[in-house]
């Protein structure tokens, strides 16, 4: 039977772009409701400088709070070696690193091209891996670029190559800006499963910035993707990425999932409900579609 | 190279279902707009009773006011012989006649059973068929009902069976309200195509009520289909099945055609203007996404 474990970037993605900053307590309650809601793998907070992010300024004190749950695993997104430090001191499950395909975007993001990038993953990777701390690497804007346009599929599954020779436990392939469209999903997923090691688990992080999010998410499953990024009520972006609104809701995904019969572990209801909960604290409208058009059968 | 034809259906199932009771002049400037953006098929009009569906009153006035163009289709929606006569007179290209696959919502939405209605449409199918005229029947509900929950897909293969008989020049499938999901799109047209004639084009209606409408197009797309109905800006339902909010955009759609280098003829730069210009009309937001986010890469 037909699998995707869905990782929950509610918490960082979603809350990163807000206007409103949600406080330490409410964080932790979101995480709370995710779990509650069957989902595993959450990515909690991320360990970049505060000035940059303020939204994510309380790290530490977020993963301090959340409940500790067997089988839940909190990831934080490190793009540096002090970020890696942080990490470590707060006690995530495992790290996500960035590293952005085109260096206009990464130098813009994070200070540097995109190959110091890769130098940079390396290392982290190497000390996380010291650390027995799981460490996964996220290509980011390999759909498109905001500032350069197109990305060559060739440039992305060199980064693939490269990236891999760290050992990474999982690949990501991130439309940062939701530009891309399901026949590159199936070129970059395919091209990079011939790449890696066997057995090299790929994830993919979709925008539904131009409505392609959710058919992207049907070719990756299609091309034996093993993980979805999907942020609860499909609140989110990236403050550094004009117009990158919206990721893939994690219920309406949820929904098209439930609907073909691939397994999650997850309940459509509660992260409805959740949805709510956190449109009211973020004081905007729900972006994803299911609470108001509700779940198909309705009797169910 | 990959080609479909997109069927423009803003100014019928666009329209249909706004509390704004858009004029006969702007009708006619909605038209002539998806005209010069390169649709050459449009349904424009439906004839039933102007005390069901009050914004398509002006049928007949619509008809008379429409620029005649060189390779230009315009279909009118036809749910009895009443509305056939009408048709015949206004002087449609070509006459799309639903059948609704469920009892409860076809007795709810036409007056009759599922079956009176495949007996109606062969009814209708020859006196067109007799007058020169094209014909196309729609299977309405063919994904879920909003009174009988699921729709098996025998039931939907044995309504494509029985209005084949009747010699369509084309058999839809249409979402009504946006429940399906694209495995369910690959299996009812993968069977849909074994029954037919070969050669008898498909055509596929999608809602984006729960977010997968842009999937199931790309996987109708995938399962061979000719033709795909949408509606500039998004806007749209139907008044009878509740929370059928939204046919899938033209620009959405047509930005995920044109990046996956499918043909289609249509311009997007002029239809997301349309779009713009609707809304004002409507005085509500576009609920399409290309408008806010911009076509990718931004400098062409």
């Amino acid at each position: 039977m037909a699998r995707v474990e869905l990782v929950e970037v509610a918490p960082r993605d979603g809350l990163q772009n807000e206007p409103v900053v949600l406080g330490t307590a409410d964080k932790v309650e979101l995480v709370r409701r995710c779990i509650d809601a069957g989902l595993r793998r959450i990515e909690a907070v991320s360990f970049v400088h505060p000035q940059r992010v303020p939204q994510m300024a309380d790290a530490e004190a977020v993963m301090a709070a959340l409940p500790r749950v067997a089988g839940v695993s909190y990831a934080g997104l490190v793009l540096n070696e002090r970020g890696l430090d942080r990490a470590l001191t707060a006690g995530v499950d495992e790290i996500n690193v960035v590293v952005v395909a085109t260096d206009e975007f990464s130098r813009r993001n994070q200070g540097h091209t995109t190959m110091e990038g890769v130098a940079l993953w390396s290392k982290i990777a190497a000390r996380a891996r010291a650390a027995g701390l799981r460490r996964t690497v996220t290509i980011a804007a390999a759909f498109g670029c905001p500032f350069e346009g197109e990305v060559a599929s060739d440039r992305v599954l060199d980064l693939v190559r490269r990236v891999a020779e760290a050992e990474p436990d999982e690949v990501a392939l991130a439309d940062t800006i939701g530009v891309g469209t399901p026949d590159q999903v199936r070129g970059l997923l395919t091209g990079a499963a011939a790449i890696l090691p066997a057995g090299t688990p790929l994830r993919c992080h979709f925008h539904n910035t131009r409505n392609t999010g959710y058919a992207n998410a049907v070719a990756a499953l299609d091309s034996g993707v093993a993980a979805l990024d999907a942020s609860v009520g499909g609140f989110g972006g990236c403050p550094f990425a004009p117009a990158a609104t919206g990721n893939i809701a994690t219920e309406d995904l949820l929904y098209a999932l439930d609907r073909m019969r691939v397994t999650t572990g997850v309940r459509i209801d509660p992260l409805i409900g959740t949805a709510d909960w956190l449109g009211e604290r973020l004081d905007r409208p729900v972006p994803a579609l299911l609470g108001r058009a509700g779940v198909f059968p309705s009797a169910r």
